[in-house]
């Protein structure tokens, strides 16, 4: 059966005789129907009838549909008004803007506008990184995609991806405290992609590239990060790497086998499967296998060699192995998924080395559904929220940015990912750790913070922090 | 005497003997070199000292150093730190994002980022239409600038511009309840700025683009109003005419003349100076006579007759006069200038006809001070607000855009614009009317709302809205 899902939430409001065993009638027909109610609410009451909302979890349209259905064979039930939550909450959009400080009196305006601001202006005219300090660049970043690769929808455009990017801004508020604004192109011309964030850039202190679609997304961000001075980050590479990292340290830990020692094997050598392969290789993983819809990869290949498949090549599969998944994962420790729904089998499980760690990140549906690994895998990870041990970008970006802009950093770079990721992984204590538990929770409210601390370090460590860690938001000197 | 300024203003932290007396002798230091005292703090007291934070207006820099050498003369005080309080409310920036929505459970995040979002994405990939309800486009506006001609300070780029711009944003939100964000480019090119609000423009409900000098501004605002299917606005041109209109049309009454019947000097022709004599074409005002710095400006003239000057010398000036601007000025019944500092001198307005109105808007500093007019004109405006009469922009953008955003209008036209001035200009009942009070005042809160609704009405009526009225932020139907 399919899962009942609070984004599958809707308020029914139904009109019934206000007499004894109402409701009951009413609560057993959901119930009966698979539905779980949330909450009931009195809406009025008139005329010996009564206004309830009835707020219901459903599986999907068709069980909606059903329970509705159930509801309007009851005698004297009428269904008056059906309200879907996950649609009333996004009405009007799900971030606005604050002003930090009142607009109530001529002196604020004097002070915050003009004529005070010309002299915050040529201040930073003549100087322009203070404008690190004097305006919002200190603290903001910019969420931008052109709507090419959204979440597993595909190629969506700019209008309809906003809701992500709206819910991304919100991830970056909520656990790292970023000022994170979404901005969705029109065009999806590698060059104007480029030429139009170098343009929008000045005011922001980070850029989160999010969701292009690969392989447009390298040349984006590499002309990017060589054009700007702030951080360039594109999260579906570098944020899924940094996770996956981290929860394959944990996982390594709990077979007892050494990270450079285990035979990895990519499946999907896109955004996210390159990302990961080369952290993985910067850390010393000496087998690294990369598949896609074609087979193995390996250097010589001919079918579907796009540049960005020759460069994996090169990085990767040393003996240059052929064949496909199921030949990759002989012997292998290890299979990351970041590919599509069912690429996994169980046979190709089966023939993994003892103790198989599988990452079946695909989402919503994983290259293979824990229930059915589980007893043949001994480490299962997904995407899901549903299941143990879920991989998810928000244990990483809002710290990796948090960490980036209290420093001032110019660049986010490797050694920065590697410090998150080991930061993320040191959340859970050796105590702790166990097939189920190798990654800490989505609302572990102190992972964004301890990324933040590791990310700041490792700047400072590596050259690239242009200010000292402790002066706060708000508080420096101004004279 | 300059006048002493809350923007201006810094705290002053002392250091001195906690006797009786000593309090006296450094306040009346201060009020002997002319600062004001705001505000007298306690910061602690330590054997037999006290530390004090004295906050002072000042005129300027050379002022506050005045007031620093004779409080540092008084024996036994100690100046320890100067804070400007300017640049202190800036620190940071002066807006930040807010989640409109709670990020606590499991259920939040299903709802507000996957896997809900991905039905409301789909909902708007069906009907684009529909992020104008379910993403912040509904109340979203695009303050963007090149930093080309920034306040009075010109071409000071998009860093320097950006707590400008931040203020802008601030007005929005405190006066229309719109999000606006402020966008710096690091571009100038004409074609540049066109592509890069073109291809960020998706997730906004209008744009209003902001200080871009003249003549560019009127090529990208026409462009970019062909391009696209939201409002574009140009404040500079079209929100500095409608309040000069609504002046206008208030001065008018005062002096009895019929608006029509005017013959109206404009000096500088720049964004401002085109957009104001074309609105007051569009109220029927028969005889304008723009200036330059080449004096009037007439059809064949040689000198500087860019294409502007061109087309202005077309709309304007009937009968070819030549000659400068003191030669415009003979029997003229109002100077409005959009120039600078000086520019008119009391010869020209004794060369006006009965009761002259004087608009001189240059900023800070105005075309000739109000007290150097007061006497020989009857009616006398500025920009300033220290004097009577303030023409602020503040008085139509904030309720233009709440207008066009509440009925999602595609465009701002003449008649919606004429609908803003003739609502500001109302909101002055005619038995208040006088030569010091032709337009409502900055902090009159119920001047936008009658923008808002005036706006929006003329939207309708001309056809360019694209919803009905009634529907509020957040309490649209969902299904």
């Amino acid at each position: 059966m399919k899962q009942l899902s609070a984004s599958r939430s809707v308020t029914l409001r139904l009109k019934f005789p206000n007499k004894i065993g109402m409701l009951g009638k009413i609560t057993s027909a959901v119930g009966k129907m698979g539905g779980d109610i949330d909450a009931i609410d009195i809406v009025n009451t008139e005329e010996g009838m009564i206004l309830r909302d009835l707020t219901v979890r459903t599986q999907d349209d068709a069980h909606l549909e059903k329970i509705e259905a159930a509801l309007e064979k009851l005698s004297d039930v009428t269904l008056l008004h059906r309200s879907d939550r996950t649609f009333l909450l996004h009405l009007g959009g799900k971030i606005e803007i604050k002003n930090r400080i009142p607009l109530k009196t001529r002196d604020d305006l004097s002070r915050a506008y003009t004529p005070g601001v010309a002299r915050v202006c040529m201040a930073i005219h003549e100087d322009k990184n203070k404008a690190f300090s004097l305006t919002i660049k200190k603290n903001s970043v910019l969420i931008v995609t052109d709507g090419s690769a959204v979440l597993g929808l595909g190629n969506i455009g700019p209008e309809a991806a906003m809701p992500v990017m709206e819910g991304k801004a919100m991830l970056f508020k909520e656990f790292g405290g970023v000022d994170a604004y979404p901005i969705c192109l029109n065009t999806q011309k590698t060059d104007e992609i480029i030429k139009t964030i170098e343009a929008i850039s000045p005011g922001f202190g980070g850029i989160n590239l999010e969701d292009i679609s690969s392989p447009r997304c390298f040349e984006i961000e590499a002309t990017l990060k060589k054009r700007l001075k702030i951080p360039v980050f594109h999260d579906d590479q570098h944020g899924t790497a940094v996770v996956v990292l981290a929860a394959l340290m944990n996982a390594a830990k709990v077979v007892k086998k050494n990270l450079v020692d285990l035979r990895v094997v990519v499946n999907g050598i896109g955004a996210a499967g390159v990302a990961i392969s080369k952290i993985l290789k910067e850390c010393g993983v000496k087998t690294l296998i990369g598949c896609d819809r074609e087979g193995i990869i390996y250097a010589g290949r001919r079918k579907g060699m796009i540049s960005v498949k020759r460069e994996y090549a090169k990085m990767s599969n040393a003996n240059k192995e052929k064949g496909d998944l199921n030949d990759a994962l002989k012997g292998a420790d290890v299979f990351i998924g970041v590919s599509g729904p069912g690429a996994l089998s169980r046979r190709g499980i089966k023939n993994m080395a003892r103790d198989p760690i599988v990452f079946a990140l695909a989402n919503p549906t994983p290259e293979i559904m824990p229930e059915d690994a589980t007893d043949i895998a001994r480490v299962v990870a997904t995407g899901r929220s549903d299941y143990p041990n879920q991989i998810n970008n928000v244990l990483a970006f809002p710290g990796i940015f948090r960490g980036v802009l209290d420093i001032r950093a110019s660049e986010i770079n490797t050694k920065m990912d590697l410090a998150a990721a080991i930061a993320i992984a040191s959340m859970i204590r050796k105590e702790e750790l166990s097939e189920d538990y190798i990654i800490p929770g989505v609302f572990n409210r102190r992972v964004a913070k301890v990324v933040a601390q590791a990310v700041s370090e490792a700047a400072i460590k590596s050259g690239v922090a242009r200010r000292d860690k402790k002066v706060g938001r708000g508080r420096s000197k101004t004279s």
